[in-house]
């Protein structure tokens, strides 16, 4: 369905610890011409992640500070409803930096080039598991984390759209491998669905406790997306010559000032530890190798997509903030409108 | 010279907070007889580390803690008086794991076997910059921070007797070095004598406002030899893809409770740094090929050795202590006695 509004989401504050409702203003207009060179797309299912928390901040040191009173950006799939770019087509599937809008307006380059692609999977797959979420699990632990078959992994953030992937990644390459989430529901999907060898809930259970049940030969890679205190317990555990492939630390993300890190990082030193960020766009030019992987391994079942998938435009800051209590399992995403066009 | 009388000094408590010359007693006894397979090494140089404060700790997971009423344990060099081993023969040089008493009567092997050696440099090189200190620096640079030519390089410890040599390792690989360090006397050293790019002293500059002039380009490799406060100042000014090889954590080893770590490790992911850790026993089938580079280097003057040498067994403890006040520049040892027969 196309109309002729544009609704917007625009970023009108820098949230002071916690992000809120109200560091966002609706800011509607009318649906954009297009000019030469430029293209019409019609948003389908908008990308909720962690990282746009630290988007909204004014630290320069991640992305560039976004502009207030601009569209909060935000990456999506879908579909050229109008084109006068010679490398779209209407109806053609994209996936790029589409923002909180119906209608993202574009000349297909910008620091996340618009991407198209033919849907094969289901479409919210190309934004969980084949989209960057799932990239970020495929990168991390192939050139960072690095499992070798036989190792103990642990995921933290594990029912999570990245986390999820990471540790079945884990299990795809012949590690034992241990989630940890919050709460007794994403605790057993996690054993249960994803076939993990063990899951901690770190809302009920005591981490380090429950670590020592289930890893009692100790811990070869961490693959943290939660940071916190959680790397601290997870440092004491770590076998020598572990990695530690740092994924994100959405612990701290709205804290209003920042946390101190872990008093035991000396562990890198007595266990020889290797602890590396990453961040997927460094991995661009390798992409398409990484959702030949993942396509494989999702078309076999030895990988499995789940999509936490909210519905509406007003939806959006709700389900944004609720990805910072916890409240989503696999992939979440907002769902604005179905495929208007022809699919396929 | 050798005397009827083995002079001892035994580690009797372990230190909460600051070691202290407390923690150590004298316990003579007499010269030791040797069995067969066994050979007693006169010692000549202690070395001081600040690892040692490490070794006498009940964590067992850098070294197994030193039983209470033992020798403690320390590098160093000597020369063998008596032999019934049939790989050593009396006056032969030798290093290894003498400890803090005059003789050491030994099978040769053991955690770090006796390594025989023919002096080519002055005695205290090899326990200085041909020792482990030196080839710690060595693997550091080489195998954990790695820096290309042209890269800016950050040591801290940088007057100690590894950073010395790391820093000095980082201008031969043609890479601008600065140096942090205590004291106008040692950061004078560092840039004179050592021909550092420049020098930091932290006890009286503000060392994140002085890395801002001297790197305005940002850090690319940080060796740490300190941890503390220092680390946290670093990962503001790391540059993406910078390597952070985690040495030691000095500024930490006498607290006592465990001091938290920097409230910026995001800087980790935004950054894409590698941080990682690593002990020179990993290395010790590299040792030969490394003292050869070292030793060509201190050949063709590229790299300068320095040795900070007290005299005297009493002076043992205060000189280990002296480490944590950061008395010493270059590589601290304590000399116990001339090299009592053939010197080669």
């Amino acid at each position: 369905m196309t109309t002729e509004t544009n609704r917007r989401w625009l970023l009108v504050s820098r949230p002071q610890g916690m992000a809120a409702e109200s560091n966002f203003e609706r800011g509607d207009e009318p649906r954009p011409a297009v000019a030469d060179g430029r293209l019409l797309v019609r948003t389908l299912y908008l990308s909720v992640d962690p990282a746009m928390r630290g988007w909204m901040t004014e630290d320069p040191d991640y992305v560039a500070p976004i502009p207030l009173g601009s569209v909060m950006p935000s990456g999506g799939l879908g579909q050229v409803v109008e084109s006068r770019h010679d490398d779209f087509r209407p109806g053609d599937f994209v996936s790029g930096l589409l923002g909180w809008q119906d209608y993202c307006l574009t000349d297909g380059r910008g620091p996340a080039p618009l991407q198209t692609f033919e849907p094969v999977h289901a479409l919210p797959t190309y934004l969980g598991t084949l989209g960057g979420t799932g990239l970020t699990a495929y990168f991390g632990m192939r050139e960072i984390a690095r499992p070798k078959e036989g190792e103990t992994v642990v995921v933290s953030g594990a029912a999570g759209a990245t986390g999820s992937v990471a540790a079945q990644i884990g299990k795809i390459l012949q590690c034992r491998v241990i989630g940890i989430a919050g709460g007794a529901g994403k605790c057993g999907w996690l054993t249960d669905d994803l076939g993990l060898d063990g899951a901690i809930d770190y809302k009920a259970e005591d981490v380090g406790a429950r670590l020592d049940e289930l890893c009692p030969g100790g811990v070869d890679v961490y693959f943290d997306n939660v940071g916190g205190s959680t790397l601290g317990v997870l440092l004491d555990r770590m076998n020598r010559w572990g990695r530690i492939a740092v994924c994100g630390m959405i612990s701290g993300y709205n804290a209003g000032a920042p946390q101190p890190g872990p008093a035991n990082l000396f562990r890198l030193i007595t266990r020889r530890i290797r602890m590396e960020g990453f961040l997927v766009p460094d991995y661009a030019p390798r992409f398409k190798e990484a959702r030949r992987q993942l396509s494989a391994w999702l078309a076999t079942g030895a990988l499995r997509s789940h999509e936490d998938i909210r519905e509406g435009f007003e939806s959006i800051p709700g389900t944004f903030l609720d990805l910072f209590r916890g409240g989503n399992t696999g992939k979440l995403m907002v769902k604005l409108a179905d495929p208007p066009l022809r699919t396929g």
